[in-house]
């Protein structure tokens, strides 16, 4: 079969490798019937992720058909169309008991296209497949459940839920991508008045607008100044970092009220500096954290409902062959003008 | 009448200041019968508060009796013994409506001994005495309710509280100091299973043993070795910063196993690093902040019911006209082994 | 001035009445601007409220100007247009003090109109005015702030917020008169997936479904059967209890999930069978409450920010002289299609 | 093998049956060490659990040694010493991933001596042993670990946790048998101020005492006007209800302050009667429920750790061949004082 492999920093190929077998009586073979790429793939490729081997097949996010299942797999068989997320899970160990998936200790977590290959591939294999795999109902397409796979229930998990967003509150949004621009629609979710969306990117700006920000930080523009005007000089409820760099995250400690809340999303490669001497007194609140995929049955849900829209995310559709132009377009959102975008098996 | 008044870095003084009177109509005049010193004075004392004014009286803590009151003062009356906490609470604005009492915007928070004159005098007055005294049961003596002016409530209000302390948690502590101690008793509340302390003096490490510390850390002891041992490697499910300086908050984000509470209640006066290389993936939950009051008439009540012993805290006693003997002591606790001192009128 | 006064069972006058004066140093005389009548006052007209007073003015919601305040009050001022809430708050006593203002203990919870004189009159007399009242925002007409003194913070507070409704639930609403129908606008706050009403009623289910109510249960449906249908046989999430007698409160514990939530809005005059025998291994979690007002704040900055749309309940404005008129129609929705009146000065 | 079977009402018999063999790959089967009677046991042999086939064996709570285990368990292994808890757990389902083990939909719950053959006997076989049994550590012993099976986690998860109990807090117990005493002993994990019993049998009121009740209200004594008294008239914060009928229940509702909660542990064969009329205004909290063992590891934890003391629960020990003679004892607590008993493999 045909995957996307990863051979070193700068180095990614659309190559022939074994179709993969089942290994552990938990696991399932799938047939990839859509795949996305993640702004992790990049770093990986750009050799940040140490932990990821030479050789490994990458991709965390697919729908697929079960083709396959090992001796222990009961809850999903052969034919069934099912989300393949970005967290695997044991379903045994201390955390899975606790519902905390993403942080599992019996061989899950995030492993796909990380510390096993993914799902940038024909086929793949995924480990506990019951517990790591969701059926999708008939009324839920391939392209809208994708988008399930890690980014929606990352911003409603770690953004909008851990960032307690509440009806009401004033929510700033720090960073337009596709992360960025999935907080704004999970954290909506909760009837905030006002959401504000800051990023350096007009292009981003653009898209936020058209996702319900209410109110943009244009590049230039002073983000504390904006958000104090319209909070009474007091700040923000909620403050969401989509990003990932230092100054980013410096700034959301700088837009939240006294009580309120920093919920970090973005992949940080470096420390950031955290100002205790202003923030001790201020009865701040700050999560980080990986999703644990707990919400993902209920946004399935939503979305067999009508009550979620994850259409506008997907700028750029391919076939599963036209892999490398697709990390082509993913590469370059400054001149392509992509959010997300989705390979199909044709 | 006498009062210590502080006259810019390193100058205090036990001095005459004129009898204070009432201003508005909520306010009490407390004729103070016990006080404490707290280290917060002190670093008022090195000039690290820029927002206390020279001339001003300073004190936060205190046991006292109702003199007079303003018009608008229902629910206490002359005669009546009551705590004077750190906090004083307007009860109208946003902040008080909902229980935040530490962060009232009606001219409440932290007031006395720092934007108005405190209480480390013969007599007091303390604004919006409705929301801001708590009358005390006949069995709960003035040296006991003194603890509760500020660490007993801080300690279980920033720490335990925000720390999230469950039954049988491990939780460690860094800081055996008299807030480091509080955080101890009070954790103990809910009943972890194992409470292990970090401090860089043997003396405080022996104080932290007889408030029922289950493991200590020696100074030259990895703190990240002996947690990681106790729990198998993941970390504590909390810990609480009871010092203020990078180092020791640093060493608690290294404390905490994923999911875990990080409760900051040290007052620091530089930043911290914040690794969010390695925690943005581990689901921490990071809080500061200063205590709302909202525990202060549950604290009374276990007092009164014998559930709380605040009698080891306190080392010294002094007159009030003692109060420069007081500070010195307070001051050198190397020497001196002091935790908490009180000055009683006589 | 001419006020609505309850002169015994059946009997209701518009008539003369003093013009009430300040008598505490914490009150504020209200000129009424607009005001509405609740299903209560038809209650207390039956003779249902045994501690309403012959003589008694009656009236908990109405929007007016400060006219007058007492020596204490410091957060309004004459000239001040303000929302009148149907819960007074000392703001001093236990239950204050953790903003359960709806059970006060210094002399608030619901007395206007209850136990003292209440707002269907010219001029009104309001305890506890800085704590009692709400300054409106600009752009907030009165008609709109009308309905937040009491049935939209109920239906939130003791309905969707003590239900719990989660993004993606289930929410069966039983009864869809204005609180019912106020329990619809505030359960989508957070998002459910579904919302269902039942009601006997068929100008109400049609009510209902304009104001946004996913499935409709007929007269002579089945609901426990509906739900069970749109639910996998599990139930639902929520069950709103809107009504206020023993039947649908005994429906709602058959239409709730195992883990789900029963909230009961209703003011019920009569026990209800709870069937413990299937009930008590269901994981069931039954509220009951008055509102607290904790959430009017943040719902007057949502009708401010045009979040929140309460035209749709108001079907009947009048005069504040056609007073008698406006209980006619009220009191006989099933004639004139009332949900909500108003009457205006003029 | 021996095993306790039951053959309809009244009738019960320990005899000869076929050892129990492996039938999923997930099962185990487990050598029972060390077993007891549930009160449960006996309302089953009463014939009032319906749900019970002739023929069954009965038990649900035991310590063993892991004998075999099915192809797809992978966390226990033959030789393990284990707690096998009265929930079974599938870890597949919509609850099982949510935590709340005890609703599991895929084939758990509570069966073991109920929809299956129990733990009565010299072997049994456990399903979904992953995530149905727990791994014993070397210091705690059979017996403690034997009170972990049911009415520990039972009393902290549907009492303790469910009533939200808190430090400061008057909780009122009404009912002194095994899981009333185990109701004070998991709420103290919560540092109560004051814990009230409330039984009509002198020797369990004596047991009360024994465990840390603070306050008995003997027989004949007005239960609500004591903790009235304790309360200043409000009422205790949290009661729980650990007896099963509606009396119990009904008293539990009058106990409760408004805004406490009431949690029911009791296994009901009969509707009680709620007084809406009084309790719509009052901000109750309800809760009934089955456990989820959730809180097993942690109490597994606190048992290693000697923070949890189980022996006094069991009063009578026996050879797993007095499986009569225990019956017996058990079902005569008024005569042998009995709470909890055990039988031991010899």
């Amino acid at each position: 079969m045909k995957a996307l492999v990863y051979d070193g920093p700068g180095r990614r190929a659309w190559t022939d490798r074994p179709k993969p077998e089942l290994i552990d009586s938990t696991d399932a073979i799938v047939r990839v019937d859509a795949v996305t790429i993640c702004g992790t793939d990049l770093h990986i490729l750009k050799g940040d992720v140490a932990t990821v081997d030479h050789g490994r097949i990458l991709g965390h996010e697919a729908v697929g058909t079960i083709e396959q299942v090992g001796a222990a797999v009961t809850t999903v068989k052969p034919g069934d169309r099912v989300l393949v997320s970005c967290i695997s899970a044991c379903g045994r160990c201390e955390y899975c008991r606790k519902a905390q998936f993403g942080q599992c200790l019996g061989g899950g977590g995030w492993i796909l296209g990380h510390r096993i290959d993914g799902v940038q591939a024909e086929y793949a294999r995924v480990p506990f497949a019951d517990t790591s795999t969701y059926v999708l109902p008939d009324s839920v397409s391939n392209e809208a459940a994708l988008m399930l796979a890690d980014i929606v229930p990352t911003s409603y998990e770690v953004g909008a839920r851990n960032g307690n967003v509440r009806p009401g509150d004033t929510v700033a949004i720090v960073g337009a991508g596709p992360i960025g621009l999935a907080a704004i629609t999970t954290a909506q979710l909760f009837s905030p008045s006002t959401v504000i969306v800051v990023d350096l990117e007009p292009s981003r700006l653009a898209a936020a607008k058209t996702f319900g920000a209410d109110v943009l930080v244009q590049p230039g523009e002073d983000a504390v100044a904006v958000v104090g005007e319209l909070t009474g000089g007091l700040g923000a409820d909620v403050a969401i970092e989509a990003v990932g760099v230092p100054e980013t995250f410096e700034l959301c400690a700088k837009l939240v009220r006294p009580g309120g809340h920093l919920a970090n999303i973005g992949v940080h490669g470096k420390p950031a500096t955290l100002h205790l001497e202003d923030l001790w007194i201020r009865n701040l609140t700050i999560t980080t954290g990986l999703l644990d995929t707990s919400s993902t049955p209920m946004l399935l849900r939503m979305l067999a409902a009508g009550r979620l829209d994850t259409s506008r995310f997907l700028t750029h559709r391919f076939g599963l062959d036209e892999m490398d132009e697709a990390y082509d377009v993913f590469a370059r959102p400054q001149d392509s003008d992509a959010l997300k975008v989705a390979l199909f098996r044709q």
